[in-house]
């Protein structure tokens, strides 16, 4: 265990035991690293990450104290899953036509995945857009094309080594939106009827993208909190034939948590031990609340086998669709794909982007963006436990804007899905988040939205419903 | 036959016999309506092929009289393929190397597909983003992002009213450039393993593509002036299992023909007999030089089996990578793997492109590009008779800016490639072109750059170099 692991588990153990209570300050930063004889970065390290899990909270200008009481007091959702489960066809078609017509039509949608469009800088990135196209006369070569404009892959490159961690711009491939880097991905490291390891609950057009391609599902038990058991997996993996593992390792969607740096690292080792590529679908990277962004599995990539998604959509530019690989080995088999199935990506977008990053405060936006999030994740939490019957249960994210709602038992929440949007409520069904098309009883809310007595009014009437049900 | 057909074929015939001789003046369209007991519509449309076709030519204020001589008097190139060719693993990766790292990169690409920047009206276009980007919010929902814009959806349908057949915008799914829309409609009617079949020389992205589909490709012979002999498809697909038909219907990349629209129903008809899907790459529909376009094979699609593929890249926006799939019974098949694959399209191009259509001279803007390309066609077409050796043989476009250049036997165009390459030269060699990698002594030229000294002195070190290899 790292230092800084060392420093969270011991304090949260105190908190856990009740040696410190609610209120009481911690030692400040230089305090801390005299006592353990570790440098001041460790400790800012450690008290982040307790942060981030909602344990102790920084009040401006005083220090660090142990949080009042956890927010979505709540239990925790639970796995849902116990045992590696094979899907040979996940997920059908009548998902996206759920989705697409009833979800997505909702004034204010709590199924969709998309955050409130109030959330971005649509101003400042209109100006990009105008500024960029007087600077650019889309006489791109092919080579651009393919690839994506250098201006935009040398930013990426320059926000990984903000995380922490480099990766050249020449390994970077610019998409069209995060789905396309995951389907590129997972098109180059399979073949039609291989199997995935995937982690269950799953963002649905994941799951989409699987039947699609024509690929089986291996759905692992995922725990709401840490993910995959790396234990289970490496078994797992002895046992069953896995052409790629694609995981969400930083907000997970819909389930919230991050993996911990030193879970992702091992992970790559395990992966690489069995030759499994791992498609890591990043595109929360930049949404996780805790101070110190928490680094992807990408960090770790050795030997070139992390294919690593990222994607402007959810921190910066909705409806831009630019997202990027970064593909490691991958790199020119990507290229290829890339160019016989779209070509190359639009321009203007990515002009725009890299107009933004050069000439905008993106930092000042994303903490301002994570800020509001935990804000409204935490309020709508909180409404959950006063409204939603007892036996309810709320997930306790690290970042992004969903919420992960598990009811009681009773629920179908495909009825309550149906009966939703007859009072123009969207809500997002969890079956559509399963390749075995479980999770009944399970929904996924979306936070994003500003507070307001519509939206009280609405959750009010799902807690009613739910308790209806539960009858 | 249709009527028009009838004229067309008749002063073609007399033409060609020396009945009527360079210079001769043709009846007036009232005085040939008259005696050929047609309307002037049906006469204008003969003229106006007559002319695309190079035989005859139009003179202000005085009218229509048979051309001096048609330029580019060399011969047509010949088929090249005599007999239905299958190739089960068309081109390797390599090609998109070769054209993406020489071709692409040069400064004056005679190699590439893509058009002269200076073609396109990119001061209109950034207005038209600038200001859709002040009306635009971007908070468009799932189902504006999976299928497009509306407003650019009902546009395109417009379009297609005044090319003179009706596609309801429902049928019309938005994508990420043409080769998005052709890539999804082989993914939805082909499994991997499947046959496609295709003329040949054949644009080298739909070979790749082909081959990252893993996809065996049917070659068929493909006459440069009017395409596939119908009689023969009808007999190969009685003997072939095919999976889908791609073509270019309307001026062929690289061979330049369109189809006439006469066979276009013949051939929707001969397809629908053997139940086999029409991918239609209609990506140059815009660019046919004569005066009334020749409308696609969709025009006489009566079950939904032709997947018409559209885009905004040549004709007006390169660069902003926007095409459409007009699907036919595929449209939910097409919708899913959108979905599941790219999800949807970037909205500001979208945008722009459909405030361009709404509020600029679109229809001027054509007709001044096809007037220009053929110009620039014609020119090098002359220029190619004048510097290239004998035995050369050049295509006669329909349309579009690309001619398909035969040059004698001894000819290595991989060897002049790479030759030219070194002086910072591209050209498209011919065996990129074709799935067995045939066509070793044909090249591509692109000839929407506009004239200089610089280009006539590349043409002819092109022809010198030609000259040699053939000693």
């Amino acid at each position: 265990m790292t230092r800084y692991m060392q420093i969270v588990e011991n304090i949260a153990g105190l908190i856990a035991d009740g040696s410190l209570r609610p209120g009481d300050p911690l030692p400040s930063v230089r305090k801390a690293a005299e006592q353990r004889k570790v440098s001041k970065g460790t400790v800012v390290l450690a008290y982040s990450t307790l942060e981030a899990h909602r344990l102790i909270e920084a009040r401006p200008q005083s220090g660090f104290y142990v949080r009042a009481h956890a927010p979505g007091a709540a239990q925790l959702p639970s796995a849902g899953l116990t045992r590696p489960n094979v899907v040979r066809s996940p997920a059908p078609d009548r998902m996206r036509q759920t989705l697409g017509d009833l979800v997505g039509a909702r004034v204010t949608s709590l199924g969709s995945s998309f955050a409130n469009p109030s959330m971005y800088p649509m101003q400042s990135l209109n100006k990009a857009l105008r500024a960029s196209s007087r600077q650019s006369h889309y006489s791109k070569t092919l080579v651009d094309l393919q690839l994506g404009l250098p201006t935009l892959r040398r930013a990426i490159t320059q926000r990984y080594l903000e995380l922490g961690y480099a990766v050249p711009m020449d390994e970077i491939i610019i998409t069209c939106g995060g789905m396309e880097a995951i389907s590129l991905s997972l098109q180059v490291v399979t073949q039609p009827g291989d199997l995935v390891l995937i982690d269950s609950p799953m963002f649905f057009s994941g799951l989409q993208l699987l039947k699609q391609l024509g690929l089986g599902a291996l759905e692992m038990p995922t725990d709401p909190e840490s993910g995959l058991d790396l234990g289970l997996l490496d078994e797992t993996l002895s046992r069953h034939k896995v052409a790629a593992c694609l995981l969400m390792t930083n907000c997970q969607n819909p389930l919230g948590f991050s993996m911990s740096e030193a879970k992702k690292r091992e992970l790559v080792k395990v992966l690489l031990r069995h030759g499994v590529p791992l498609v890591e679908n990043d595109v929360y990277a930049e949404l996780q609340f805790d101070l110190q962004r928490n680094r992807a599995a990408k960090a770790f990539d050795t030997e070139g086998t992390v294919l690593h998604c990222g994607s402007f959509t959810k921190c910066l530019a909705p409806g831009f669709k630019i997202g990027w690989v970064a593909a490691g080995r991958y790199r020119e088999a990507i290229a290829n794909r890339k160019f016989a199935t779209t070509l190359g990506t639009s321009v203007p977008p990515q002009a725009a982007i890299a107009y933004y990053l050069a000439h905008h405060a993106y930092d000042r936006h994303l903490r301002g963006l994570r800020q509001v999030f935990q804000e409204r994740v935490n309020r709508m939490s909180h409404a959950l436990s006063s409204y939603f019957p007892a036996g309810t249960r709320v997930s306790r994210p690290h970042g992004g804007f969903v919420l992960w709602v598990q009811m009681p038992a009773a629920v179908d929440s495909l009825k309550l899905f149906e009966l939703a949007a007859t009072r123009d409520i969207g809500i997002a069904p969890g079956p559509i988040f399963s390749a075995r098309q479980a999770y009944d009883n399970y929904i996924r809310l979306n936070c994003s939205h500003p507070w307001s007595e519509s939206l009280d009014e609405t959750l009010k009437w799902l807690g009613r419903s739910v308790s209806d049900m539960c009858r």
